[in-house]
């Protein structure tokens, strides 16, 4: 496998058309594998995007994001590079699959929002060839008809590169970079505690609050109906796919639950302040929020 | 004071010009006030709208928001209809300022967040002359600078009549009507619990949520710089005006404490869930707020 983007930045999409990776395989063309796949291609220094999914890939293959659609087991075998892009639950039984297929010496890697558990799921099974990926994007609307070639435009991709061979890293890297992605390493245990702080616990909180204000019904009125902005900003998260999320919070407990307790005691300093009249500390909270919001929403 | 449109709907903008309220005076131009005087202005029903503010009223003028700036004091001599819309912690004190100068038969209503805290305070001064309003409708920047003739149309007014008088509660019904809202009457303490649940809990849960993530550094990383749409979708939210809000929790504290345990309780079931590993237990939880999702964002 030629390995010729090594320099931070690497060349971008638009330079000579270059053969990074040969053929990459795509198992799981939703959203994300879908969008991988497009901006490879429109990167155009990939000899093959090959996919490989549950369910049909007619719309992938109609939408550009992939060449040819093979089996999970035939991808494996012809590709450089294997990209695992299914929900994070279901990576140990394709791990299982993929494993006598693929060919010594290719690259490993997946596109899931934990990164801890698949390491220790993954790194075991294909050893130093496995390189844990996150590039940090998203939509409303999930599946591949939602994918666009430049979704990881100036999107941060992090990888936690573990005990992952340098050129296997490298690989990785150059492709994501290729994907018009900003390319950041971090050890996983920090990658897993950071989004369990702003994505993790963020759909948690939204998740949470559906189900209160469903159960709410002052005077019979439906709450629902006299929504407006405040409930409404949350409904895009509580529409995020229940299956990546359930394998999010069973695969990244711990930091889950840290965080929930956090967020739990602020709730409750919230409430004390209320419970005794505390004017003042409920200003300076709600005025140190929105100096928060102007770190994280600039 | 005439008062013409009293059918179902009244007399939407562009009928023919009625004068339903005479001088309309409102305290308090902001983002509400000045589109509810926009609103008003644009129906062309009103005689004259005063504004009167603790703050400069030049850009209101400027707009075209309110016709003339008055004090508190003459606003309120000179109106038919005195609207009070600054922060509902004001109210008392502005109660107290214009009680001696509000002509006998006026009305006086307000477009505060919480209504039975501002009836328990307004109704004994102004008797059957106060009615409690709240329309439902908000943007992302506040201020009169923000403020818009269309903020209202097709948005939910809320009337908590209580104890006021038929004439008064028509009048300022047809007010709203003329600033484009649906009018729909509530007695005030649904209407605190509906709104404690749809609109005081998220702002709640955000401000909750931007302490957390502002204590929040794995590895020394900062998780701001990694936020995406899951907590960004907060931010919105948690920039709401810290006085306003911080008087929304001292004047609705039950139902919002209420709302607060409940929450708590749907918290505390998804983090038991993630501790005992129940996987079902998620999905049912993730698959039944996307449901609550489409009924409050359909």
């Amino acid at each position: 496998m030629a390995d010729t983007a090594s320099g931070p930045g690497g060349a971008g999409p638009g330079t000579a058309a270059v053969t990074v990776a040969g053929t990459v395989a795509i198992v799981g063309v939703g959203l994300i594998g879908g969008s991988f796949g497009l901006a490879l291609k429109r990167a155009g220094r990939c000899r093959e995007v090959i996919g490989a999914d549950a369910g049909s890939l007619d719309r992938a293959l109609a939408l550009g994001a992939v060449d040819r659609a093979l089996s999970v087991e035939e991808a494996a075998a012809v590709a450089d590079v294997v990209v695992l892009s299914t929900p994070v639950g279901a990576f140990p039984e394709l791990a299982r699959r993929i494993r006598p297929h693929v060919a010594p010496g290719a690259v490993v890697t997946d596109t899931g929002s934990v990164k801890g558990h698949v390491i220790e799921a993954l790194a075991p099974v294909f050893k130093g060839r496995f390189v844990g990926a996150h590039p940090i994007a998203g939509k409303e609307h999930s599946g591949v008809e939602a994918a666009s070639a430049d979704l990881f435009d100036g999107a941060h991709c992090i990888l936690t590169p573990a005990g992952a061979d340098p050129d296997a890293v490298e690989t990785v890297a150059a492709l994501w970079r290729d994907a018009g992605a900003r390319v950041t390493t971090m050890p996983a245990d920090v990658h897993d505690r950071v989004f369990a702080c702003v994505s993790h616990l963020p759909h948690l909180v939204a998740f949470a609050l559906m189900a209160t204000v469903d159960r709410t019904r002052p005077g019979g009125v439906d709450p629902a109906e006299f929504a407006a902005g405040g409930l409404r900003d949350f409904t895009r998260v509580a529409g995020s796919n229940p299956v990546m999320w359930r394998d999010i919070c069973l695969t990244n407990p711990d930091a889950v639950v840290a965080m929930l307790d956090a967020y739990t005691r602020d709730v409750d300093d919230l409430k004390q302040a209320i419970l005794r009249g505390d004017g003042d500390h409920l200003l300076s909270a709600f005025e140190a929020a929105r100096r928060v919001r102007g770190r994280v929403a600039p």
